[in-house]
């Protein structure tokens, strides 16, 4: 990267406030930035932009007082480096269409324009890649698969048979999509797999972290929807159905036909009973876990999950657990010394 | 798929009740099956099959009034459909005999008959795998493995050096089997690996899901039992003594030299440190942890683990703990007032 | 493997009592060892160790009565089997050097001597590997990677461009090394993804579990320090920093720029929010979360973390909480009971 702020300026609709022949050859956060990088702050850290060694810096229209930096004024400074970012990111990772000799390409395979198909990975027969797609090294398509354009499915990716991948959809590595569903019959004393013919829809947009696994239905279908992202060793059971703009954090597990409502924020390490329902918009904290349903628009915590600030009471509440237990004690005692003295006196008063 | 349900009533041993002619063109649930589909009900879900689509059911022999579908009645309708779903399965995930030209096959490796070993595959010198194993794309056979027949090794399988795979065994993909275990010796302020020289045993029938590590003894053996199931992202630590048909629910993580009697059912992310002895039969509900035995044939929850009903119990009472910490308060202060009014009463009495 | 017990004593400066010449073909656990095999006991297990069918023992110089063996003395016999046990490692695993001419090489790649690469890997344009490092089969190494000398990168393991690795690391299979971390902008109701063009650092002697994901930087740097150990399944967030000579169990799972000082030990399951940090030396249960920083040196349990002693307290208060709540409603009622009888005496009393 070698542009100047002007140029900057230009791309992301900002405006120069300083030397717009400035060059700058990267960008970066205010603690790492160089003499020689863009950097970018809202307006909460100008404080620290100040006392940034960044070159540059990305600063909100309507304030950015005390800077002594070469300034590019916009909206909205982190989407604007975001811009940046992407561009950066693009020339990483770019790839060169093409098909390589060592991929392994099925019959009636169906393949757009300006696709890019690694060594080593195979494309089984019957599948269906669209534009521009991405199919990294060493990646399993299976038959029937079916993959929009514009997809990035990196190294080591799996795609079990007939699953419907959307347009603009990435795959971190070595996820796997459409393996069988968690599903067994017991005859005899022993445990008999109950084949899992569904397959797996990932809508448009969406993102799947690494290492994830998507399981495919036992019958119909698991479902991703439009927008919805995935962070790394997430693991969705067979018949699952998730809404558009849903967030899941890492590690995050969900039984089978559980349903997740539109833009719903799952954190780490979530997980859920099988049938259950999470309604549109729910926000559930780190390590939450439900065996019911949880109606939407609000936050929840806690195993089993409560909602958020009854979890927070009863948290702080459990540190003060041990001592509790002692105030009963005392509380007893005293009160069998009060029954005594109280006994006394009756008599007393009797006598 | 195309069959009549004559065809169908002859393959599960059921009996037509109806258009025997009919054809059906796939299988599905009672939900999402449609005119031209067969699907299936156990008697408690006979009203919602009432309600079908489905132009066929399979259904219970001795109760099936109320419907109005082209029927075959069986002894048991799930195990029926699984029958049918598995010839569904077995002709999507078929794979033709042969090995592939881009599979690397070491020295001194024995392959059994009808063999299918993918484009990529690496089989590392004196590998040994039986007839009809289906190795699929881009695995890594580490030298000595022993695969036994009928097994279905999916993509990006790895399975290292010695270990010992037996017959009818399902590895998903992505999965790790024989990878070090985590030990340490502390030698003056650093970690210094402790070789890893044992190895894997898995027994006939055994499933692993995606993803899953199970790590290679330090010294002798890693067992899984003949028929245990583990679902997705599974870690089982070095050592690790599993029995025969045991369930293992996603993302359960056992800890080194852990044991695992017969027939025990782990819930999603059970947890155990090592060394410990899960007895069998005993069914651990989600999110489990214990650093201690648990004897067999009873429930647990909780971390740290307790039998289950007291797990509810404590979660119930964990609810009103906020709550009772008002009611100790208010307790205190009103015997601090009963202490104050008897006292006076004392000194009344007295004066 | 087969040695006299002379050779032994003298590959680990140790000292024969019994037959010198007496020759043993493996190395095995008290229990698992057979009279043709050596087995190792530290001085608390030196009664065990008279009842092993081993045929050979390592036994402490300054203790080692009681045993009919033949010995080897020396001062850590479990270090000194880890000797032999790493010689057994290394020809079970060995690797010839060489290129396999089934792996991508791409263009202005560097490579140092003695170097393995396995069939299938993709080594990108501008990489660069040192000396004597084996990267095994079916690895993607990014463009612009740098791998140390003498390391093991093993199968499936997808190292993302730019990323730098150390001298003498170990990355187990199918690990995700720079993948991207998560994190989104909110723009109108979609969830627009950040790019992240950061790398990730990892530094000597690194030894990094099966199936982990250590996300790249969104801008700067991730770091795992010298000599730390991750178990299977760990997963690390954008900008995270690691000290050295950290250990992480398996399915620990850590947020973005969360940082852990040096020598800090996290049991399984482990996790954090973002940003917060962990002391040096802290020591963390197995399944602790923590929201909040955690100084160093210390020991921590529970959700939310709590001192290990403190998390001890509220476990063991937990188990009696349903018990406790019937003690209060019992002195509630109690408590009623007594104001009743003290009024009425006072009413006497008045009377």
């Amino acid at each position: 990267m070698r542009y100047t702020l002007a140029e900057i300026a230009a791309k992301i609709g900002g405006e120069v406030k300083g030397d717009g022949n400035r060059v700058v050859t990267g960008i970066n956060s205010l603690e790492a930035a160089g003499p020689e990088e863009l950097s970018f702050a809202e307006e909460k850290f100008l404080k620290e932009a100040a006392s940034s060694r960044a070159g540059a810096l990305l600063v909100p229209r309507r304030k950015h007082e005390g800077l002594s930096q070469d300034l590019i004024l916009c909206d909205r400074p982190f989407q604007a480096a975001s811009m940046i970012m992407a561009e950066i990111d693009a020339a990483a990772q770019f790839l060169p269409p093409g098909i390589s000799a060592t991929a392994a390409i099925g019959e009636n395979v169906s393949l757009g324009e300006n696709l890019h198909i690694g060594p080593g990975a195979v494309i089984s027969d019957g599948a269906d890649i669209g534009d521009r797609s991405r199919i990294y090294a060493n990646t399993w398509i299976g038959p029937g698969v079916k993959i929009g354009s514009d997809c990035r499915i990196y190294p080591g990716v799996v795609i079990r048979e007939n699953c419907v991948i959307g347009n603009r959809v990435i795959i971190h590595p070595n996820s796997v999509i459409g393996s069988d569903g968690f599903g067994f019959l017991q005859i005899g004393g022993r445990n008999v797999k109950i084949p899992q013919i569904g397959r797996v829809i990932i809508e448009d947009e969406v993102e799947i972290g690494a290492l994830c696994t998507i399981n495919r239905a036992a019958l119909d279908e698991t479902v991703i929807g439009r927008g919805t992202k995935l962070d790394d060793h997430v693991h969705l059971g067979h018949g699952v159905k998730i809404g558009q703009e849903v967030i899941m954090c890492a590690q995050v597990g969900l039984s089978g036909s559980v349903r997740v409502g539109d833009r719903a924020m799952l954190g780490p390490r979530v997980g859920s009973v099988d049938r259950i329902t999470i309604g549109a918009g729910a926000r559930l904290m780190a390590n939450t876990a439900t065996a019911k349903d949880l109606p939407g628009d609000r936050d929840y915590g806690g195993i089993p999950a409560v909602p958020a600030k009854q979890f927070l009471r009863q948290a702080m509440a459990l540190t003060h657990l041990p001592q509790d237990r002692k105030r009963i004690t005392a509380l007893e005692k005293k009160l069998r010394e009060l029954e005594k003295t109280l006994a006394a006196l009756q008599q007393q008063d009797t006598a």
